[in-house]
C-alpha cells in the first residue's frame, strides 16, 4: 500500500506541476515560461519525485515506465496492475486540484480546442502547427523508447550511484523541448488520461495513441536494453 | 547561535536572490528573465544555502520547512522558535538590502499595487491574472505540502546521498514555475513577511495568508510522510 | 558490437534531440523555445546518455571526443574507426527520424538556405548574423578544444566521482549558449554530416570545416591535457 | 606552473564562454538567449571548469576568490600572487579570442557605451536602467560576500561530497540572474578587467569598483565564515 501511495503522490506531482505549469504559467504576456519553463516543470516533478519517493516506490509515476522495466526484466509483472491504477488515479486527483485552482481564476470559462488544460492532441495543435498522425506516433514512440533506454540505463548497477533521478528527470525536460509542438508531449499514459478526462471531447477521442505510443516504445526499450546488457557481469567498467 | 545564524543568512540569500530576480532583472525589456529566471534563482538560492550551510543548520531557511520538519519528527520543537525568529529577521535584512539597491535607481519612486516588490497576493496581480481565494489558498496549501513530501524525502537515509540540496532547490524552482501568476509564490511565510512589511498596505492585509496556509501544508505533509515511512527499517532499497 | 551500438543511440539521440528541438521548437511564436532550450537540449542528449550508456562505451557520441580521447591517451586507437562509424550512423538515424517526423507537418515544403534543418554553416546565418570563415574556424576549434579538456579532466580519476556526465552535458550546452548565431554549434562532425545529408547543396559544401576544426580543436585538447596531467599520481588532492 | 596553467584556462573559459554568451548570442533577435541564458553561461564556465580542473588548482578563476578562501584560512597566500596574475592573463586571453570572433562579424564597428563588450558598469546601462554608485557597490559587495559564502561552505569537509562545482557554479548563475541590470555582474576583478582593456574609455575608469567592491565582499565572506565553523569538529552532522 506505501508504495502505491507513493506511485499516487508522484503522478499527482507529475501532472499537478508539469501540466500546472503549462496551464497557470505559459502563456502569461512578456514574462510567461513558455515551453522551456513547462520542461523544466515535467522534468522537476520527476526528478523531486525520484529523490523523495524513490527509495518508496522505485518512482515511476507512468504506466509506461512500469512495463518498460517489467519488459526489461527489472520490474515484477504482478505489482503491474496495483502500480497503473495508483498512477492513474494519482494523475486524475493532480488534474482534479489543478481544475479547482483554475476554475478560481476571473472570467474562466470552461476549456475548449485541441491541447487545452494540456490534454495531449494530434492533427490540429493550440500553436498554429499541425503534424500529421504518423508524425505523432513516431514521436511517442521514440521518445518514449528513449526514455526508457535512460531508465533503464541510469539505474543499472553500473552506472554512477545516485544521478538516476537527475538524469531521468532532465531527460523528460528534454523530450518536451523537442516534442510540445507536435503532440504536448504524453510519453505518460495516466497524464494523457487526466487531462482528457477533464477536457473530454475530441482529447477522448485521441487519447488511444497517448496509451498505444508510449507503451509500444517502452516495450522495444525493454528488448534492446536486455539485448544491450544481457548480463551486468559483462560490462567492464572504464576508469 | 551558529545555527541561527546559518539560517539567518540562507534566508537572507533566499529573499535577496529570489524575490531581487524578480524586482530587479524580470521585466528588463527584451532581455528579461521572466518567470523562468525568477524560478531558477529562487530554487537556487536554496540550493546553494544547502551545500553552504546545511551541515550547520540543516538549511531550512522557511518557517513552513522548520514546522513540517519537526511534524515528520525530524527536527526538535525545542528549536523552532529560534530558527522561525531568525528566519524572518534573515528575511527582513534581505529585503532591505534589496531596497537600498532598488531605491538607487533613477526615477524610483516606491511601489504600489499588488505582488509590488515581489510581495505575494491573492485576487488581482500584476500580470493581468485574477485568481479568488480559494485558489490561493489551495494553491499554497498544495505546493507547500508537496515541497515537504521532497524535502522529507529526499533528506531520508534511504535516500540518494548528497542529492537533497539539488533536489529540494529544483523543487522549489518547479513551484515557482507552477504558481507565480496565483499569489507570486510563497510556501515561506518568511519571505512573504520581509516583502509585505517594505510595500504596507494591501500587502500587510493580505499576509495572514502567507502563514496560514503554508503551515497546513507542512503539517499535513509531516502526518503523511510519518504514515508513508513509519519506520526506515522497514523500507528494502531497490536495486 | 555492444558498444558500437551504444554509441550509435547516444549520438541518434544527439541529433534527433539537439537539431530536433530547434527544427520543431526554438521558433514556435511567443511560447517557442529559442536558443536556451536548443543549448539545454543538446547538453541533455548527452548528460542522459552518458549516464544511462557511459557504462557501456564510454558515451562519446562524437567523432571528435574519440579522437581527443584517444590523443590524451585514455583510449585504444585500435577503436576509433568502428566507433566513428557507428557515430555517423547513429547521427544519420536520428536525423532520418526526424526528416520523418518533420514532413507530416501541414505545409511542408523541404529546406533550404543555410542553417536548415539545424544544419551548420559559416558566413550567413538564418538568424541575420554573418560572421567570416575565420570566425568560425577559430569558434569551432576554441569550443571543441575546451569540451575536450571538460571531458578529460571531469572524467580523470582524480575528479569528483559521478559528476562526470553532468558537467560535460552542460559544458554543451554552455558551447550552444555561446556560438549557435556564429555556426549553429557544431563541435561534432557526426552531428554537422547527419544535417547536411538532408539539406544537401551549401550545407554540404561546408561540411568540411565542421570535421576539420572540431579535431584540430581536439587534439590539441589531447596534448595540452598530457602536459597538464602527466600522471595522476602527481596529483594531491585538495581538502 | 601546472596550477597557474589550469587557472589561465579555467578564467579563459570563464570570459570567453560568459561574456562571449553575452556578447554573441544574448540580443539575437526572437530566439536570443537573454539574460538567463547569458546567467546560465556563466555558472557552466565555473561548473564545467570546476569538474574539470579544480583536481589541479582548486578552480578559482577569480582572484576575489583566491583572496577569500585566504581569509578563510583554506588557500596559502604565497601562491595568491600567480594565481591573480595568471587569472587575469587567462581573461585577458579569453576577451581576446572573443574579440577575433566578434570582429569578424558583417558590419563589426568596434565598442562604445556602457556595458559594451561585456565589460562592468555603473551607472547608465545599455539596458535602459540607472543604478548610482551605491547601488552598485552594495551589489557587487554584497553578491560577492554570498558567492564565498557558498565556496567555503560547499568546499567544506562537512559538506555534501562532490556537489561544491554544481552549487558554485549554480551560485554564480543566481547572482547573474539577480544584478546583470544593475552592472552587467562583476564578483571577479578578472573578468572586469579583461573587458574593460578591450573596451578602454568609461570602462577603465569605472574598472576600480570591480576590483574593490568584490574584493571587500570576499574579506567579509571569509571573517563570518571563520567565526561560522571555527573547528571543523565541531560541528555534529544531522542525519
Amino acid at each position: 500500500m506505501k508504495k502505491l501511495l507513493a506511485e499516487f503522490i508522484g503522478t499527482f506531482w507529475l501532472v499537478l506541476g508539469g501540466c500546472g505549469s503549462a496551464v497557470l504559467a505559459a502563456g502569461v504576456p512578456e514574462l510567461g515560461i513558455g515551453f522551456v519553463g513547462v520542461s523544466l516543470a515535467f522534468g522537476l516533478t520527476v526528478l523531486s519525485g525520484a529523490y523523495a519517493l524513490g527509495h518508496i516506490s522505485g518512482a515511476h509515476f507512468n504506466p509506461a515506465v512500469s512495463i518498460g522495466l517489467w519488459m526489461g526484466g527489472r520490474f515484477d509483472g504482478k505489482e503491474l496492475p496495483g502500480y497503473i491504477i495508483s498512477q492513474v488515479l494519482g494523475g486524475i486527483a493532480g488534474a482534479g486540484v489543478l481544475y479547482l485552482i483554475v476554475s478560481g481564476a476571473e472570467g474562466f470559462n470552461g476549456f475548449s480546442g485541441p491541447g487545452a488544460f494540456a490534454s495531449n492532441f494530434y492533427g490540429d495543435s493550440p500553436y498554429g502547427t499541425n503534424y500529421n498522425l504518423t508524425s505523432a506516433l513516431v514521436t511517442e514512440v521514440v521518445m518514449t523508447f528513449m526514455f526508457l533506454i535512460v531508465i533503464l540505463g541510469a539505474t543499472h548497477k553500473n552506472a554512477a550511484v545516485g544521478f538516476a533521478g537527475l538524469s531521468i528527470g532532465l531527460a523528460l525536460t528534454l523530450i518536451h523541448l523537442i516534442s510540445i509542438p507536435i503532440t504536448n508531449t504524453s510519453v505518460n499514459p495516466a497524464r494523457s488520461t487526466s487531462q482528457a478526462l477533464f477536457v473530454g471531447g475530441e482529447a477522448m477521442g485521441q487519447l488511444w495513441l497517448f496509451w498505444v505510443a508510449p507503451i509500444i516504445g517502452a516495450i522495444l526499450a525493454g528488448l534492446v536494453y536486455k539485448y544491450l546488457v544481457p548480463n551486468p557481469k559483462e560490462i567492464v567498467l572504464k576508469d
